[in-house]
């Protein structure tokens, strides 16, 4: 297996020249405004009185415009080209080789982008939020409508000015998850369905077999956060000087520095799981925030490979771990001292069981793992349908319940539970989906790989112990930020190429042990 | 008694040339990169891990030397020349002529500063904080002095750049209290210490004369937080959808929009004035930062007249309102509501008499409105004495407790008490301290004419109706932002010019009132 070369064994670039140490100087002025952009979007979520939302927009569109000048000043390209040469003098796999590589990527897209689109797509997106608020309060897509048009209309802009001589799908895919296009993520999606179809089918028929009532009672809010914050800091997201939770409407993770990382959750009062798993998804993806080399800090390498990588994450603790027996075994205890009414009469199996049952519904985010992916195709379909023009967002909603009726047998009857649920196409159409079926893809070979390296991680679990995983993270994924691109990072991580073999075997396996043969 | 023509009797200015809109739009992108400025300082105060504070330095530092660039790009200047004629042209206290003036005004200033110095401003501030609250930590002043006298050594740098012919700090008074030199604030606390300092002897002749023992048990911290919101909420300051309060360790306000503002209040278990009046004082700057025309959200003049002017809506809802017999004659129900055994045996004239015993202490922020002005006056003699080369930074702890000897009669023992008890000097030196004592003196001033306008004002208090007083102060100082200095403000508000007389009055009459004549 070809292993990265550690940091240490980079080549020391004593001879820079002076003009990466300007390029660089830059790009760290630019990360600063950028994480003063996402400091600001986390107080949207997290603090704003609601009247400050218009005054907020015209903050981030300022800033978002100033950012853009920045990376499309022609000094920056300048200076890369004067970089040339001792580019080519690097080896591939050095700081600063790919400190070039990612800038000139950057700096290519950003002077592809005029200013004004920039910013109309900030406005776009601020109000496309507003918007997706009020229809969900009013429970009517059409109040969404406009809003939804006009990301998809600022979508089609943005894929052609970066690349017009591709389909627009395409393009979008690749800025996300890039090495992917609409070909690559069909053919993941192919396999998904081959083997989750008939899985899902013959669980329908054993709609008893598991049993989750218990995750269905009054749990006592305040002390449902201590739990959250307790399981956090176990997987060992550092709460205490580098990180905090806050509560949002949508669950979300944010930095502002590898020290300063702010993940999101949302709790409620009736139902155990919506806190708890989305208090470890975002952690999960708080680990790689906290990952990064702190030699990194002014780096523009200091950022996930793509969505998909970064999901992988999320996915990793939110499921492999956090719904596994071994995780079980060590906090169902705690569970049951903070609960102690709720889980009387329930083992620490019968838990582990209700938090794994598989059943259609509709919600994704508190979907079963084996179900998610159908919500993830079911929204990439539609997507796909729109760019090619074979349907009109006005026609969404029904499209959206006639993919729930084909592959999950269910119909939504109130749009906040079907076409409204996800504040993704609020800010953007186009992609922002799949990264979470990748990521479940990525997440099941890199922990494969972890385990192949720590044959004793999961019996560690069993006592609370995850840092064997989570150092596998931080030295194979964390520590090489977007240094490559995903598909050589799962290469090098785990040996193989990426596939979907090993997520299936476990899904396959998990099913089996839950619902039998 | 002259009055301000309404903003609805301004002439329009259809005819504004289109340099008018280029500059006033200029204006409003720094603005809005400034309003992000101050967000990341709030969250470093409310919400940041520890962590976090050396990225969120260099985001500041990148962000203040953007914001120093676009104020004095020579684009600016060019405006203001060609819009000169224009200039001359509009009536004196036109929305477009303050404008004008301020812009010209902040850009002769600005343009004085070079960038690197503005920068350093903010390392120096922000490593500053630190190193005060490290010598906080281990109660030694000797580590907080590299920072001390770095911040005294840009004020010197800063006021010589601003204005080399003119004493350091006349200069720095000049910024922060336009109007004001350092003979000017002489004249203010001459005619203070003459009635004070007597006064303070006089009572110190009846320490028993009233008791606060009943501030001084434990009050819950969840309850004195809701009581904190009550109180904040009654007086006006919109905590709905306009405003929030939130916890730090120095009490502070800060607007992100007018729509936007954003109030800390800090709580101590064993203590009752602590969060009340901390909470009282920043909403009442709360309300000036609510109080500008909504109109004005994009402009350079919704901000304070000086910091004496902000100094006096805090003092007057604190002090003036929040210390009245009035207030607590319809307060005090609450407090026994939310506390009924620490109040019990105490009527409502004993807590109102509790919250204004007058005592010498250690601590500015919990002084007694009559030693709290010794205070203030202490801290500009030490600032005066260290400009002009009589007091050098190191021996500022032995300074400062001779002076806490001779004008309070008490020496603190402990620099946690004493010299390192404020924020202010982690941040810069010279001039931060005189606008409370200013605000004390204006507050009296706006109230006496509040008053004069609405005779029945006190008697609404008793049933919890601040309205009149809060209009009044929206309409004839919220609502001229910094359209007028401060000096002219005050005339045209209350018909007389700035003067000591009825704050003096003030505190004599209370005075009696509570310790006989």
């Amino acid at each position: 297996m070809e292993k990265i070369p550690s940091r240490e064994r980079m080549i020391e670039m004593k001879t820079a020249p002076p003009e990466y140490q300007d390029l660089t100087d830059r790009m760290a002025e630019i990360r600063n405004l950028s994480k003063l952009a996402a400091l600001a979007h986390w107080d949207m979520q997290c603090n704003m009185p609601s009247a400050g939302a218009e005054a907020r927009k015209e903050q981030l569109v300022t800033l978002t415009g100033l950012i853009h000048r920045h990376m499309t000043a022609p000094h920056i390209g300048d200076l890369l080209h004067r970089l040339r040469s001792f580019q080519d003098s690097l080896p591939h796999a050095s700081d600063e080789a790919a400190t070039l590589r990612t800038v000139a990527r950057e700096y290519e897209k950003a002077t592809r982008i005029p200013e004004s689109l920039a910013r109309e797509r900030v406005t776009a997106s601020s109000e496309g939020l507003q918007a997706w608020l009020r229809a969900r309060e009013t429970r009517d897509f059409s109040r969404f409508l406009p809003a939804l048009e006009r990301n998809f209309d600022m979508s089609l802009r943005i894929a052609e000015a970066l690349n017009p001589s591709s389909p627009p799908l395409d393009v979008l895919i690749d800025q996300r998850e890039p090495g992917f296009d609409v070909e690559g993520v069909e053919s993941v999606f192919s396999d998904l369905k081959e083997v989750l179809i008939p899985l899902i089918l013959r669980v329908a028929e054993k709609p008893d077999a598991v049993d989750d009532a218990v995750l269905r009672q009054h749990y006592d809010p305040d002390t449902q956060w201590e739990l959250t914050l307790k399981a956090v800091r176990d997987i060992g997201f550092d709460l205490q000087q580098r990180g905090r939770q806050d509560i949002s409407v949508h669950p979300f993770t944010t930095s502002f520095s590898i020290d300063d990382v702010r993940i999101t959750t949302r709790i409620r009062a009736n139902e155990f799981s919506a806190a708890f798993f989305a208090s470890l998804h975002e952690a999960g993806h708080g680990t790689y925030e906290q990952g990064f080399p702190k030699e990194w800090e002014r780096s523009i390498l200091a950022t996930s490979a793509s969505g998909g990588m970064h999901e992988s994450q999320s996915r990793l603790w939110e499921n492999i771990v956090g719904r596994s027996p071994e995780f079980w075994e060590f906090f169902y205890p705690e569970v049951q001292r903070h609960f102690p009414e709720q889980t009387e009469g329930t083992s620490h199996g019968d838990f582990y069981r209700a938090v794994n049952r598989i059943q259609p519904s509709f919600i994704r985010v508190e979907a079963d793992e084996v179900t998610y992916n159908l919500h993830i195709i079911i929204r990439f379909e539609l997507e796909k349908a729109a760019f090619e023009g074979e349907l009109s967002l006005e026609d969404m909603p029904e499209a959206w319940n006639e993919k729930y009726e084909k592959y999950l047998g269910i119909t939504p009857e109130d749009p906040v539970e079907g076409v409204l649920q996800d504040i993704h196409w609020s800010g953007g159409f186009g992609s922002s989906f799949i990264s979470y079926t990748l990521g479940n893809v990525i997440s099941a070979q890199l922990f494969g790989a972890a385990l192949r390296e720590h044959p004793d991680m999961k019996e560690k679990f069993r006592q609370g112990d995850f840092s064997r995983l989570l150092s596998w993270m931080q030295q194979n994924v964390h520590a090489h930020g977007q240094k490559f691109p995903p598909r050589e990072l799962v290469r090098q991580a785990t040996g193989e190429e990426f596939n979907t073999g090993p997520f299936l075997d476990y899904i396959k396996s998990k099913t089996e042990t839950l619902y039998g043969p």
